[in-house]
């Protein structure tokens, strides 16, 4: 076996974790010294006190039992250059928002998060200690919610790549895009624009205001909040693709038609501040923008939960309008350049 | 929405999936456009109509019924460049090794697989072609299994990235690689050392011994004979990192020593015939290659199933020897050049 053991520099600190020199590179200490390292920051050592953790990392897959027969599965990655950048964010910012948006897909179902797997793709002249940093902010998030990192798979890339995998088990019923209903009401709760309002900033070379790049570099999810929405919602996603267009795609679902106003929404200070120095108008980052993990859900009147805000209704049609018009802007984030 | 609609090509064929016009980049399709290509190949419309999968691709997260309370997880990527390269394998082929790869780890657990999702990071100039090929390939393997892609994620990423994630059900009770017991047989089933010979063939320019680039190009696994296995396996795992690197994993994880003895492995004609044109010891192939995902497994002597083929004993020890000496040699793949 090619263990790099002696390449290691071991170092016990208070957490009882390993701490490796944070100048080595992924190639210097190896893969498998790499993989004990993450499962090491991951916390396998306690996995297996966790007793719906069967088998942890180390074997072909990991085993976990679940509360009932139905799964809740959903998988997204995060590419280097293309969803963040090592200048920007930190390792434990790209960790927590890697493990935010997986989660988010899973409460988007009404679920509850059972597990995670990791997969991660490394440069070799990586430092060690962002690939560590990455493990610890999806373990804190993760934490958050008791959900636990139970297995995963470490490569060679160009640039970091990490794709996360999350199961989680519904916990009363499965809500889905399409259950909305005539005569709902169209609810968010979260953040709107904040990650794309940070990113317009980041990207012209700024570093504030500090609250909005935070957000870009990690969302804030108040994941209380969000589950209080379960008992009631009759159709539920995560704002991942901008709010138009994810309303777009429950309208659609749901063979009906979304009317938001515009008035209804949040644009903060720091939103106005900065569509002023940039010459935007601040109401397109929160209709377009995705990354803040924001919820949007519809509702019977009458039982919208607290800390949902309401923002439109839904009526007979197809499509979204905004503020009575369809709206024709530019809606939600895409990957590619030619569209 | 910016659904790239207007611009794809979209011709009816004999299978009822749409074909995009094959010199389109992933660019100019547009992400939705792929996902929907995409989502066709993998046969999604098909999929509600299998009650195993109660919410398929487009909400979310995937909805998957399991027909017992345990779940097993595994995650795999792999990376153009470092796993493949476009010149030497086709899209089917990179699928149906991504496919292959994930349902071994579960098969390797003595499970059934049930379900996987794919995230998919495709550069901006791919041909849209490519990225259908590998879901043609990924739903070649997994519907020798039964198995449904059943959610995914698509992102531009620098060079092409698959991560397939599978879960599985385990039939009867799960086989770890900790389960060895002094006395067992060890015995493998499936090919060694002919993905890493085809690799060694191809890397020098070369495309013959055609089969054995093909053995580079995709896996080729009997699930019938490794699925035979799981009644008596008191230890299992998938050959990934190499036979040396994988057995001593498991007598690590058992506590156990596993001798083997190399006149019982195979080694073919067409390993012998590439060794003497490289001057390499085609042995070293078959005791270091992984990718051609073989079985090793331990069994009481008496229950070895058909087509295991006994190549060593597991002993009271550690460690793996070849022959009676502790083996010295290159163990098996790793990733990272500094080790």
């Amino acid at each position: 076996m090619v263990r790099a053991q002696g390449m290691r520099a071991t170092i016990p600190v208070v957490e009882g974790a390993l701490m490796t020199a944070s100048d080595q590179t992924v190639s210097q200490l190896g893969e498998f010294g790499l993989i004990d390292a993450l499962t090491d920051v991951l916390g396998t050592q306690d996995l297996l006190v966790d007793s719906a953790v069967l088998v942890g990392p180390g074997d072909d897959a990991a085993v976990v039992s679940m509360p009932n027969q139905r799964l809740v599965i959903s998988t997204d990655s995060m590419i280097e250059n293309v969803h963040f950048k090592r200048s920007w964010s930190s390792g434990v910012d790209v960790g927590v928002r890697a493990a935010a948006a997986n989660l988010s897909d899973i409460l988007a179902m009404g679920a509850s998060p059972a597990a995670l797997v990791v997969a991660l793709g490394v440069p070799e002249d990586l430092p060690v200690s962002f690939a560590l940093d990455i493990a610890r902010g999806m373990k804190q998030e993760a934490d958050r919610l008791g959900v636990a990192v139970v297995g995963g798979d470490v490569v060679a890339a160009p640039v970091i790549m990490i794709t996360v995998t999350a199961i989680g088990s519904p916990t009363d019923r499965v809500i889905e895009r399409s259950g909305a209903q005539v005569g709902d009401v169209v609810a968010i709760t979260g953040r709107l624009g904040w990650a794309a309002a940070g990113l317009a900033v980041a990207m012209r070379g700024f570093s504030s205001p500090r609250v909005l790049v935070d957000a870009h570099r990690r969302p804030v999810i108040d994941y209380d909040i969000v589950r209080a929405g379960f008992a009631h919602a009759r159709s539920l996603c995560d704002v991942s693709d901008g709010l138009i267009a994810d309303a777009a795609h429950l309208a659609k679902a749901s063979g009906v038609r979304i009317d938001i106003s515009s008035g209804s929404l949040t644009v903060s200070d720091p939103l106005k501040d900065v569509g002023a120095a940039l010459t935007e108008d601040p109401l397109n980052w929160v209709l377009t923008g995705g990354d803040d993990h924001a919820f949007l859900g519809t509702f019977p009147a009458d039982q919208v939960p607290p800390g949902w805000n309401v923002i439109g209704a839904v009526s007979q049609g197809q499509g979204v309008g905004v503020d009575g018009a369809d709206f024709l802007g530019l809606a939600g984030h895409t990957h590619f350049a030619g569209q």
